[in-house]
């Protein structure tokens, strides 16, 4: 049992999931403190049961916590995350502040348990499209290396927090009503629209949330052997992300061996049959712990055999952010 | 110039873009002939500014008729598109009907346009995701053979025609409203969510659609040396189809050089800039002839620089199936 838990970006999305996850889980501490930015400061949230007041993020809130639940931005954790380990906190960051540092381990419990053993007082939880990625792929790759991955996502508003999901409900509204689409957050119509993702793009052509798919996975399956390509699309989907999943396996693999392997992977639920068709979904996927897994089949392009095609969908919110950070703590109990 | 063009499933949403396209290019003719099921016959609908009255399709349809445009399904052109060649007709059908038929050319006249010229009175109009691949892609592969396609597409309602874009329109009314999404048109819940292409999955685990792409490909490339696999999928999009496209080819290619080839390449405009972010959008595509390509780069998971990932957007209704038609009967005049 932990002595005080901290919740940094306490009334965020994934800061409103933290919340009903240690609710639910059961990830037991003597106190709790919410902390956010001072404009939501002073607000009143329920824990077990307490009315606790959320309270303004400052250097000296980490005082007798000994776990921090961080998603507030990258900026909010690269100022304070190390004020908090200072004050003998173990921090679990969900920013990409800290992810490809060389001291602090990226984890994904069903893939890298270890890892989170060895930190330095933060532990960082990885990208959400690159989560619901490997946890599938990972136990794949233990069974038969994969050489390469080529991943399209499918991405939800989610991603983006509270205020990407309510854009895309009003430029819905007033899409449906006859006016414009009137976007704040994201740059482009949301609307029966999508848009690549609208993270920066670096001198590769790629942008930062594909290589976060590329790098990520590599720090976290221990190998730089493994080749990705990923292209990240935001669709008009409100809180889970599907990727569409190709895969270049060492040798040959049938698609009943993949669904061997995946019946007994944690984390995972293959949701896969043909009549009447039922195949992962977002709105199926949203409010799940498991990354849903279907449409296995061999890959035809590759007439080696060693190729197969899938589809996945995963709550960005829980199994993306804040049910992976939590199941991270509880590592660390 | 035609003696009498008929349209069959002029009331449906393809059938609206061919009168459209018939005024907009000049697609002349001494006489045009409006048909549609019983359902739909007797309603008035203006061409070039006569106001024509649809007419129920029968057997006795064709007469006086040389240029039939049909999209009506695949069991009406099953029915009726052989009738129509027996009086003398010459058919460019929307359906997958005779696509596959080794006495029917397929064509996109960017793509094969001599092998519309030698048709036995039907010439096929791809499927629309194969149309919007195939545009960029036969260009690049005209220049440097592609050995291997993985295809991830984010396909608009109005594939399904135009009671599934009024079925996408009234579901997101009643989830915006509170309420359940009554499914009708398809088996899912569209709004604010995507699925898996809802057309049939065959021993192989792919769907009819995905297996277009593939077949449709090879045939119009004359050549089964391409190996393709394709995961299609319907996102909450009104009418324009996006695809996610990673291409291997035979030999090193650059983004310049794949940017230097598409410039060229007719139907197709180079949407890719970076600052401010600028790729290729449904609602920028929707309405227009071109198939919009764009997040050109080189695939990193490829390290031999034989690797090219881009996205594309295309309009459904128009390159995706009435244009690509009407093009083909401008070839035919």
């Amino acid at each position: 049992m932990f002595n005080c838990i901290a919740i940094v970006g306490a009334t965020g999305a994934v800061g409103q999931e933290f919340i009903s996850l240690i609710e639910k889980r059961g990830l037991k501490a003597k106190a709790y403190k919410l902390l956010s930015s001072a404009r939501s400061a002073g607000k009143t949230i329920q824990l077990n049961g307490d009315a606790l007041t959320v309270e303004e993020l400052t250097p000296e809130s980490f005082g007798g916590v000994d776990l921090a639940l961080f998603s507030a931005g990258g900026t909010v954790s690269k100022t304070f995350a190390p004020i908090a380990v200072k004050s003998g906190c173990v921090v679990v960051d969900n920013s990409s502040a800290f992810r490809m540092d060389a001291n602090t381990p990226l984890v994904v419990p069903e893939v890298n348990p270890d890892d989170a053993r060895h930190h330095h007082g933060i532990v960082a939880n990885p990208n959400c499209s690159t989560i619901i990625m490997v946890v599938p792929v990972w136990p794949l790759h233990c069974a038969n290396p994969i050489k390469r991955i080529v991943v399209s996502t499918y991405q939800a508003a989610s991603g983006a927090g509270q205020a990407a999901m309510l854009e895309l409900e009003q430029q819905t509204r007033d899409v449906l009503a006859g006016d414009e689409a009137k976007p704040i957050i994201f740059p482009f119509q949301y609307a029966f629209n999508l848009f690549s993702h609208n993270s920066d793009v670096g001198d590769n052509g790629y942008n930062t949330e594909e290589m976060k798919m590329v790098d990520e996975t590599r720090k976290m399956f221990h190998t730089d052997d493994i080749q990705i390509t990923a292209t990240c699309v935001r669709v008009p989907v409100m809180r889970a992300h599907s990727e569409s999943i190709n895969l270049q396996f060492t040798n040959p693999i049938t698609p009943d061996e993949v669904r061997n392997i995946l019946r007994k992977a944690p984390g995972v639920r293959i949701v896969d049959q043909r009549e009447p068709q039922c195949y992962p979904m977002p709105i199926d996927a949203s409010g799940g712990n498991d990354v849903l897994v279907g449409r296995i089949r061999q890959d035809i392009s590759q007439p080696d055999g060693c190729g197969i095609d899938m589809f996945v969908s995963g709550d960005q919110l829980l199994k993306g952010a804040a049910l992976n950070a939590v199941q991270i703590a509880e590592l660390l109990q």
